[in-house]
C-alpha cells in the first residue's frame, strides 16, 4: 500500500514525508519542481519506503503516468493533495498560474483516483477560502466565502470537486485549511522575505504594509501532526478542519520586533501606509480550532512560539547557507 | 452602451432578454447553441437594441472575438453570464462537462472583463453550492459548502473567481443563487421531465425517486425580475441573493400529481424507491429568502403557483408542438 504525496517537493511535505515514512508508510512523492526543490527530499531518496516522480500534474497524461509509475511500489490507497501555487500575488497578476497549478491539479487529482480506484483524499485547503470576514472568528461552517484572491479561490474550488466526488465515488475526503504555515525550508512568507530583506539591508527593514495586520501562525511541525492526527480520528467520510495555533495571532509589526531582535539588533523598522501587505492579503482574520480541539488534539507551538522558533530555523536557512 | 449575455439562447435568457430590451437596453446574446436554440432569440432577431453571436466562450480566443464584436454595437458596460452546462447527470458522468461549460466560461468572462475594461458583472448562481445540508434553512451566509454534483461545485467555484476579481479589479459583481426555476422554453427539469414520459405512456407516469424529495420553485418571469430589481437596488460591490419563493417548496409527488391532472387525469403514477432522483440531487431544501426581501422584493408566485402556471406552458409547448 502506498501514498501518493502531490506537491512532494514543497516546504510542507518535506516534514510531512518524513513523519510518514516514520510511521511505516511508503510514500511516492510527485512534484513538477517549478516551486519546489529536489533538496527537500534527497534525504529520503534511499530510503526503501520513499520514491520521487517528477511530473506536472495539471496536465492529465502526465498525471496518469505518474500514478502508474507510483502504482508499481504497491496499490496507491490515497492521495495527499499539497500540489498548489503558493504565490498569492502571482495569481492575481497571472490567473493561470492558480487555475493551472492549483485547480487543475486537483480537478486531475479526482480524474486519477477514479480511473485508478483511490478512494481517500487528503487536501491542503486554507483559510484564504474565508475571504475577508472583516475578524469574523471563523469556524469550518463561516460564510459567505467570497475568496479575495485566486489563490483563495481556487482552493475553494479544489474543496467545491472534491466534496462533489465524495458523491459519486469517495469513501473520504478530509479538507485541511491551513493559517499562515511557518518553519524550513521557507520557501515564501513574511520571515522569509523580512530576512532576506535584512540580508540586502543589514540596518533596515522595510515591511509592506503598517504593520497592524494580525493573523495566527502555526509551526510546519504542528500542522503535520495536526493533519496526521486528525486522518488517524476523524470517522467523517467528508469534513473540513481549521488547523492553526489557539490564539489569536499576532502583528506583523510584533514579527518584525521579533525578527530585528533576533538576527539584526538595532536595524530600524519602517512600515507602508497601506492596512494589507499586498492585493489578495487578508490583513485579519482569527481561527476557530474548537473542531479540532474536540476531536482532541492542539498544537504544541502558541502564534509567537511558532515565529520564534522559525526565527532561528529560517535564520540558518538564510545567513548560513553556503552560496548556491 | 450594451450588455453582453452569456447564455444568450439559453431557457432564461429567452425571458431576460425581453425584459432588458423592452427597458431600452442593448443586449448582444452570446451562445454555443449546445444546449441552447436560435428558437428561443429569433423574436428579436430584427430588434435594432439586439444582437446574437454564436461562439464557445470555454475558448477564450472565441471570447475575445464575440466580445470584440459586441464592442461594435456600443461599449460593453456589464455581462450578465448565464452560460453554463445545466445537465448535471451529464456533469458527474463527465467532469469535463461542467468545467468547461460552467467553470471556463467563468474564468475567460473574468479575463475578457479585464482586458476590455467591463467592471460588472451579475452571474447565474444555484442553490447547488450548498450542498446538501439537510433540510438547514439556507441563508446567503449559510456553511460549510460541500456540493454534491460537479455542477454545484462549479458554480461554487464560479463565484468564487468572481469575488476575487472584484479585489482586483470589477466594480460590482451580484450573485443570484437561483433555486429550480420552471416556465418555458423548457429544455430540462422535472415538468418537462414527466410530460415527455406522458407523451410516451399516457396513462403511467414513472417518478426518479420516492416523491418525498421538496424543493422551492421559482417562475422564470418571477425569477428575471428579481435579478433586475436587484441590479437596480442593490448597492454593495460584491454579494449574493438568494431569488426563490417565501415557501418551504412542494414535494416532488404532489407535482407528480398536478401534472397528472392537468395533463392526463386518471394515469397512475408510479414512484421508485430512492430519496433523490439521481446521483447529484439534493432531494429536500429550504431557501431563506430574508435578503431580497429585505431590500424590497418578492415574487409573484409562490411554489405551486408556478408549477401550474408552467405546467400550462410546457404542456402547451410539449403536447401542441408541430413535429420538428
Amino acid at each position: 500500500m502506498a501514498i501518493l504525496l502531490t506537491g512532494g517537493a514543497g516546504f510542507i511535505a518535506s516534514t510531512l514525508i518524513g513523519r510518514l515514512l516514520s510511521s511505516g508508510e511508503t510514500v511516492i512523492a510527485v512534484d513538477n519542481l517549478s516551486r519546489g526543490s529536489l533538496d527537500n527530499v534527497k534525504s529520503w531518496l534511499d530510503h526503501p519506503g520513499f520514491a520521487f516522480v517528477r511530473a506536472d500534474l495539471s496536465e492529465l497524461t502526465e498525471y496518469r503516468d505518474a500514478a502508474m509509475a507510483a502504482a508499481e511500489r504497491g496499490p496507491i490507497t490515497e492521495i495527499w493533495h499539497l500540489a498548489a501555487n503558493s504565490d498569492i500575488p502571482a495569481g492575481i497578476r497571472h490567473p493561470d498560474v492558480d487555475l493551472r497549478d492549483t485547480f487543475m491539479t486537483t480537478f486531475n487529482t479526482l480524474k486519477v483516483m477514479e480511473e485508478f480506484g483511490i478512494r481517500q483524499i487528503f487536501f491542503a485547503s486554507s483559510s484564504a477560502i474565508y475571504g475577508d470576514l472583516q475578524g469574523t472568528r471563523l469556524t469550518e461552517s463561516t460564510g459567505p466565502l467570497f475568496p479575495i484572491s485566486n489563490y483563495g479561490a481556487m482552493k475553494l474550488a479544489s474543496e467545491a470537486v472534491i466534496t462533489a466526488g465524495v458523491e459519486k465515488f469517495l469513501d473520504r475526503a478530509l479538507i485541511f485549511r491551513f493559517p499562515n504555515v511557518v518553519g524550513v525550508p521557507a520557501t515564501h512568507g513574511v520571515l522569509l522575505d523580512f530576512m532576506q530583506r535584512l540580508k540586502q539591508t543589514p540596518d533596515l527593514l522595510q515591511v509592506l504594509g503598517n504593520g497592524t495586520q494580525r493573523k495566527p501562525y502555526l509551526h510546519v511541525t504542528d500542522l503535520v501532526d495536526g493533519m496526521i492526527f486528525v486522518r488517524q480520528h476523524c470517522r467523517s467520510k467528508r469534513d473540513a478542519f481549521n488547523i492553526g495555533p489557539n490564539d489569536d495571532g499576532i502583528a506583523v509589526s510584533q514579527i518584525a520586533e521579533e525578527v530585528v531582535a533576533h538576527i539584526a539588533p538595532g536595524a530600524k523598522l519602517q512600515f507602508g501606509s497601506e492596512d494589507k501587505g499586498w492585493l489578495g492579503d487578508v490583513p485579519r482574520f482569527r481561527y476557530s480550532t474548537q473542531k479540532i480541539k474536540q476531536l482532541g488534539w492542539s498544537p504544541k507551538l502558541n502564534s509567537l512560539g511558532a515565529i520564534r522558533r522559525a526565527i532561528d530555523e529560517i535564520g540558518d536557512q538564510v545567513f548560513s547557507s553556503a552560496p548556491v
